[in-house]
């Protein structure tokens, strides 16, 4: 997700023209006098935002998951799910998913992992102490009191959506509820039918078109900042649902920490840029309205699972 | 994307409870009578459309993409692109792309292909005899005569939604355009800045959430209909844009071939659900407002991309 903002400069002819393309970000000499100067584009926004515009990760909300090619980096969400997120914090700490696997890869929708043994008396790994067994569900929670910034766009799922908690959510102003929306890398909790029946211990990632039939249906606990393209490629499934059929199909799954628990030397320090800051606004509205050489008709709309929320190395 | 519909069972905590549930479509003995009756879900209703409501592929206008891995089976759209597809069908009886490459792969955006040598004079790879090395511009096509079933749900894209030529589309009534939308699987054209710099030579297909802001930017040429599962997992290459390094990292192309080329025997032959079919229609609505033990809420709404275009095996 680092520098998502790029993809931009997009789906141009062959490397060569794409790659000098994207290092002349407007031309020194104005072709046409007439012709209305390019817009600053949403990445020359984002490199000039100021240190105060970026938030650090706190390492206690947030998962290192190691896999053989790399660590995927999560972003917890202890506003949005308070009591699900003190479970996986649980569980991280007591290694619950060190040895388990990625089990199920369904194309244009989610990896899911965990343990595929989990409801096997007997085979089921067990829960680390202090886990708690049952939770309540945490589909939405109160807007009471949490900022949340709207975008202007229209959306057939929510009567409002924008961001809260650094994070894409919507809103229903009539019942006072908001809620995590499933975009691209965002992480939730799997459950039977029961509402109260996951508990933080089978996770999945959204890889696809984003499913948004699941909000507030589901758990959501968190979004990927870092790695996705190391859950994305993973091979699918078999259709219909992506579950592999032989154990030694699954993608193993080295650990899952959390990063407080990892000696700072190791860690990956990230900052998210804050959607609350004039930065983000002015960004967001560059995608929204693009102008430049390639892009000539601006969409005046952008979709919120297509908003990036941009990451970067702790400065 | 065979099967699609059933992502809907999605989501349960482990695979034994998933798997199970999967099996059922509908509860034998109603455990409670005043409970609403589960609707027919949009695997119920596809499976019992009649032959009518399914279409063959036109192996005239069918490319089969040979990867080491298997085969990607493309439907072109001549209807919306004709000069274009026209070129590609040149192209591939000539065997442009054979032994050519997939040298680009951006997380949650797209692959491309063709010849990452085509701006090189020398090393670039002549087209095959018949090739137009000029094509205009064609982002959208007139609405005149074009049957449109247009989805009732609101778009912040496009004033219209829905599907023609069975390809997912959009419709300005003020205009008369009609244009393919960048849903997931979606081919198009890889251009320079002039808008009729595409001959159809680089293609791109959408391997992430839809990238709507492209949609009548580039000429789009057809979608696939078999096979993302091997495009989507092909690793990225490095942020931004995901063009690799090193040319042994592009993934090779067998060969790309027009299915009317190839013996019937070696066929993929395949059905594609009638976008203007009462299947289609209700199975979409089966999915807009789904009920059952595990979606309690409906959405009441889908969104364009969020449409699957049911694929089966000829029968």
């Amino acid at each position: 997700m680092l520098g998502a903002f790029a993809e931009d400069a997009a789906m141009r002819r062959t490397l060569p023209a794409f790659a000098l393309a994207a290092l002349i970000a407007a031309p020194a000499i104005a072709a046409d006098a007439a012709k209305p100067q390019p817009r600053k584009s949403a990445q020359d926004i984002i490199d000039a935002a100021p240190a105060s515009d970026w938030r650090d990760l706190d390492p206690a909300n947030t998962l290192y998951m190691e896999l053989p090619g790399g660590r995927v980096v999560i972003e917890l969400a202890p506003g949005f799910a308070p009591e699900h997120v003190a479970n996986i914090r649980t569980m991280a700490k007591g290694g619950f998913w060190d040895g388990l696997n990625i089990y199920r890869s369904q194309d244009n929708f989610v990896v899911q992992f965990g343990d595929p043994d989990g409801d096997e008396a007997g085979k089921a790994k067990p829960y680390p102490e202090g886990t708690k067994t049952h939770l309540p569900a945490e589909f939405t929670r109160s807007d009471k009191g949490v900022r949340f910034d709207r975008l202007p766009d229209v959306d057939g799922w929510a009567p409002q959506i924008g961001f809260a908690d650094g994070m894409p959510a919507a809103r229903d102003p009539k019942t006072g509820k908001l809620w995590m929306t499933h975009c691209y890398g965002v992480v939730g909790a799997g459950r039977s039918n029961p509402p109260d029946s996951s508990i933080g211990a089978e996770l999945y990632v959204v890889i696809g078109q984003a499913p948004r039939a699941l909000d507030h249906q589901l758990t959501v606990v968190g979004r990927v900042v870092k790695g996705m393209e190391l859950l994305s490629v993973i091979p699918r499934g078999p259709a219909p649902m992506g579950f592999y059929e032989k154990p030694e199909q699954r993608a193993p799954i080295v650990s899952i920490k959390l990063a407080s628990e990892v000696p700072e030397a190791q860690r990956t320090p990230l900052q998210l840029l804050r959607t609350d800051s004039r930065a983000f606004v002015d960004a967001t509205e560059a995608r929204r309205n693009r102008v430049d050489d390639f892009y000539t008709q601006p969409a005046g709309h952008i979709d919120l699972c297509n908003v990036p929320l941009p990451v970067r190395e702790a400065k």
